[in-house]
């Protein structure tokens, strides 16, 4: 039997992770899948020190790999979201499956990218963009595609995770544990994409779109990330029974569907509270299976290479009955013209519970003022504590207070939040925190 | 677009559950495969109360849907290991694709079910015979199909699991946790498939030949349950720093295969540990992908609803591409001619770490009696503690002394109790757990 050709254009951590699987696990894999899977053509600008590449095809142009007509399945394993978007383009069009980890790219030019694929008959799979060896694309798309999904939930990124359970478990500032990441090598040296949120905003990007059957729309995701998370409200949060978690959230209801990235009070028990460190998580709510939970490492060059082969593998079986009148497994889980445009809110619109640490000038009143200023919107009170003045701050006379409200409009929130900056003897800069109750 | 039709056999929890969530998700399942999925026969002795179907085919005779030439799908939602077989054997001489959510049946008649379904060219799917609405299987056989797996390990019985949890949150005896399980209706009158872990025998039996690429063997599996377990060995458990749950654990070696289902310790802060109630969760480690854990609701008419409908789409999608010349996704993961018969390790062969509780008369020299035993046979201790004797007990001389062991060969464990056993100061009936590190 003819084995199957691969490509891999890009041999960094996850292409040469890939690269090494495919070698190690070849048995295994034919064992499997009945076909031998070959890498055929290696696309790298040079080879590094210490790697090594048996009898492939080398070249430094990866669009001579796209356009080889020896290969059948091209790995885009480059990054970036220009060419490596020309790049999987140009094997689209000359009738190649794709396979790619790229984040960015499907969450920016997804609708694209799939539109091109569908009009060529070929497949474009990304189980490694997200959650890297977890398989939560194909679980969404294909294990839990009898539900209605109702929401998901994720910690999508390990360099943020691994950064709250270090100032958490050791009471440490975010600026301390983000040098210690990036010395351990779990943070990049631009550590924008991961503590800032757009790293998990592509990824929930794809996971929405994924459970409610709509085109990918990064630019309605809110974003917001952990840089203004402080030990002080590791430690409330803990003592009203909480930990403070970075999530991607989606939900559906009659209003439309909230697409947000933002730090969040979780419930101590809920299982996903105690995923800790560079590990993932996702959390998925189905009508009809209800919560179910999904762990692994989210980065790595072998957890990454571990869904990249998967997909490969993937493609491999359905390689013989790709059908043109039909997508068998749609890229998106949806048939593309299934797909509906659907209301994305703006976090104004979005309804949730929230933990407010406001610094108060030690004066009578001034509860009674905060108190009254959040009657008057509506907005209840769950609990409240108080903090005596830190003595090693600047200001010997403030202290902090902690509330948590009940369920409330963002944008009535926000208008609260101004009110309350207004009083006199509230400080400005009030940390607002929102509270996700998950029903595991 | 003509539907595929769908024959049901068996209106019970699961079959009335999954017609339920075939009709209430119709549209967001077109919206998915792009057919529709019609039930066009049921098989039931009679409807029971408040049972409502619409307009389908009913009938009394399961064998006459397997002969049906309208029927594209069977799903066998009867239970039991006789007629279901049958059942399933005439689907598929007659062409037809079978669901079904019968762990039973597939651990112990699985390899002629799969040689026939072979030869007759169709798909035998059993997503919800395993930790039901978790879609465990098609990880196994797909999104992890790039990886050696290594091991598994899965608390893979709800009614236990509830259980041992009762009887750790409020130190309660197994007896009656078991009575009130029995009224909450989570354990059958007859509980003995649960607690004595042949339910969970099943499902391990399955997932174990899915990850390793063998056939079958049910008959080779270790079975022992939870009724011994008493709130004494929870709490001193607890003490040492561990949980102590029901699990279904598999792994391979160049000795061979384990297979066994038993309780045993866990460290508390593995999040498997955490897994409390009637929820499932599988642990499934991977040469590439490391440690993954997929959780959800074991049982229940819906979340088992949601495998046995996620295994119908599946068919579905593949219908029309069925080749007779090789496997696409085989029923075991790998291509059958590629499954291997392996050595699967007699629980005497089998290496763990024990915890021992052990009942002793208060005498000089117990205990280095104890420990000279141990070391003969070259156990080596890992942590003791010795309690005071129990005022309520019977025998207010007696002490519990609890050791942890290092690892050794379960037949020199056997030894070595039965040496312990011996001696005068020692109460017959030494109680042994096997204690498990996941390297999660």
């Amino acid at each position: 039997m003819q084995p199957i050709n691969i490509g891999i254009c890009g041999l960094g951590t996850v292409g040469y992770g890939s690269y090494g699987v495919l070698e190690r696990n070849q048995e295994e894999i034919s064992r499997r899948l009945g076909k031998r899977l070959c890498v055929s053509h290696i696309a790298v600008l040079a080879l590094k020190d210490g790697q090594e590449v048996g009898d492939v095809k080398i070249t430094n142009d990866a669009m001579s790999v796209a356009r080889d007509p020896d290969v059948d399945i091209l790995l885009e394993l480059i990054g970036g979201t220009e060419f490596a978007y020309d790049l999987i383009l140009e094997a689209i069009s000359n009738g190649k499956h794709v396979v790619t980890a790229n984040k960015a790219l499907i969450a920016t030019h997804g609708n694209a990218i799939f539109k091109a694929a569908r009009a060529n008959n070929v497949i474009v799979a990304y189980e490694a963009a997200v959650a890297g060896g977890i398989p939560i694309i194909k679980v969404l798309r294909e294990g839990l595609a009898a539900n209605k999904i109702n929401w998901l939930a994720g910690i999508i990124n390990g360099t943020g995770n691994y950064i709250l359970t270090e100032m958490q478990s050791r009471s440490r500032p975010f600026a301390d544990v983000l040098k210690e990441a990036q010395g351990l090598g779990y943070a990049e040296a631009d550590p924008t994409y991961d503590v800032e949120g757009i790293d998990a905003a592509h990824k929930l990007t794809i996971l929405s779109a994924l459970a409610f059957g709509t085109p990918l729309h990064l630019e309605k995701a809110y974003t917001e990330g952990i840089s203004q998370i402080t030990p002080e409200d590791l430690q409330y949060a803990d003592e009203l029974g909480y930990r403070i978690k970075h999530l991607g959230i989606s939900s559906i209801s009659d209003q439309g569907i909230d697409l947000r990235v933002h730090p969040t009070l979780i419930a101590k028990q809920a299982l996903i509270a105690k995923v800790d460190g560079v590990m993932n998580a996702v959390l998925v709510h189905g009508d009809a299976v209800g919560s179910t939970l999904y762990y692994g490492a989210g980065a790595g060059a072998e957890p990454t290479a571990s869904a990249v082969v998967a997909d490969v593998i993937d493609v491999a079986r359905r390689l013989e009955c790709m059908q043109e009148e039909q997508e068998q497994i749609p890229a998106l889980g949806f048939q593309t013209e299934a797909l509906r445009e659907t209301k994305i809110l703006p976090i104004e619109e979005v309804v949730c519970a929230y933990y407010l640490r406001i610094s108060v000038q030690d004066k009578v009143g001034v509860i009674a003022d905060i108190t009254e200023i959040l009657g008057e919107n509506e907005i209840s009170i769950d609990a409240m504590i108080q903090k005596d003045p830190d003595k090693s701050g600047q200001d010997h006379n403030a202290i902090s207070v902690i509330i948590m409200t009940h369920e409330i409009q963002e944008a009535i929130m926000n208008k609260a939040i101004t009110e309350l900056e207004a009083l006199d003897a509230v400080n400005t800069g009030i940390t607002r925190i929102r509270v996700t109750e998950l029903g595991e």
